[in-house]
């Protein structure tokens, strides 16, 4: 219940903070509407292609797709409403985060098929919360912010982690230790953005070594 | 059998258009040969994945890949013929554009698994129609076409929902709504593109703003 | 068995190379691990998407995919080590490209659910072999090298063609085919590398054309 909630704030936060991110390429109105899709429901997308979960959430509820489509045009019509709104949107953004990877988890646990072990479920989860911005960025003709900003993806798996282990090795009923999981990952993904919190950096030119040596 | 003859027609065309796309970039033939058949074939195997549609209409006909690869090697030998053809293209493209489409929606419609309703027929719809020249696109390292150019995905959407309302709520044989869907939909692209009709970009900049607010 | 250790072989390989890659990106730890799992495994990912083989062979054995977090990140800690090693992984990324190709051809004979013939056999075997590397490359914002650099896709449709008609026409054990194939493909890429031999470039622009035709 409390992730039927979340998910539906995390894939309008992500189809209104998407539009934003389109509004940079001088894209048409379905070219924005499509980048907004693709970050909201992306990444549950791949999720289920990858994992065999058909039909996916999408599929069987389309009145999210309109609800997604009706935001990311209201959006275009009062962008610097939305953009003046930048840290709520950031905060929303960190909530759909932990949100989607808890939920990616969740649908792993709950495959019907095959049991699935305590590394696929992480990876669902973490696929669930990134890859949709990894899709928008390669439809914007950019390399993945996700892969060089502050700490995002890690927050991600760290949030899988410790869901999967409230979830197996605590008796905590479920949505305790989804409340849990929100309230540390949020607190971390903050924690992250305001001490600029960053993965190292990993640089190889094998020129410059080769300059070096001359 | 109209549709039979219209997917050829079409995938054929989008082979050789791809083909003269890939031109640009320098490949080597196995480059060029990939981009037409992702740019012909691709839509389709995007919305199998999605809907979960298996096998593949290329998987239980691969003479149609060897048909594909055999026109882009013909176009490669002689491109200047071909590009002066640029507007039997240009048509051919609109009715492949056309005839994907209602091959989308059919297949939506008639999927054995799972009863798809009216949204996502016509997503099913427009992922063929568009789907294709999107990762020709990527594969090219550009931001895709369909997102910048004239009416093109909003032509697909208004041939979806014809199509589907005709299938649905008319009494006419199928044969005789692929047909209308078809005039209606191939001229409406023609009056886009005469016209140079499209929809609104959506700019939007921060930094713009910011400057303005100074 | 020969085949189990030459995949081994092979995606670790892939990930090392993967890795060397990445480090021209200024991407952080987290996306040079993506990188480097998706040119490891990201191309026989991709042939079960298509041909709907699940689960997968990295959901089944998870721990691979921590094998190659690992010796991704073994790469980071000392890349001009596996730099210096330049050769040896020309070497090792040869046979990688054979052992996925015969590896792809092999998964699509033992498909469960179809009968795939000849065509379909080729193209999961080249699926695997090459498109672990386009998905890394597009990741990267790039034009995938494999269309444009010395013969590799050739070199993975020969061997594919080569296996299967070892495996079909001929009563060799499948062992004896494999190592046919290997010996025969790797002395193909060495040859392709050594000579530079690359497939013909198509080039074209049409407004080249229309100046020389002023």
């Amino acid at each position: 219940m409390i992730l039927q909630i979340l998910y539906i704030v995390a894939i309008v936060s992500e189809a209104i903070t998407g539009t934003l991110a389109a509004g940079r390429y001088r894209m048409d109105l379905f070219g924005v509407l499509l980048i907004a899709l693709v970050t909201a429901i992306g990444g549950g997308t791949i999720r289920d292609i990858i994992l065999d979960m058909h039909p996916m959430t999408w599929v069987t509820h389309p009145e999210y797709v309109i609800m997604l489509c009706f935001c990311s045009m209201l959006t275009t019509k009062i962008p610097y409403f939305f953009a003046s709104l930048n840290r709520l949107f950031l905060m929303l953004d960190a909530l759909g985060l932990i949100a989607f990877s808890i939920i990616g988890v969740n649908k792993a646990i709950e495959h019907i098929e095959h049991e699935f072990g305590f590394i696929i479920c992480v990876i669902s989860g973490v696929i669930t919360g990134i890859s949709g911005g990894i899709v928008r960025d390669i439809l914007c003709n950019k390399i993945p912010l996700v892969f060089q900003k502050e700490l995002y993806a890690s927050v991600s798996i760290v949030a899988c982690i410790l869901y999967y282990c409230l979830y197996f090795y605590t008796p905590l009923p479920n949505d305790i230790s989804v409340i849990i999981t929100l309230i540390f990952g949020f607190g971390f993904r903050m924690v992250a953005i305001h001490y600029k919190l960053s993965l190292p950096v990993f640089i190889f030119d094998e020129n410059t070594k080769k300059k070096n040596e001359k």
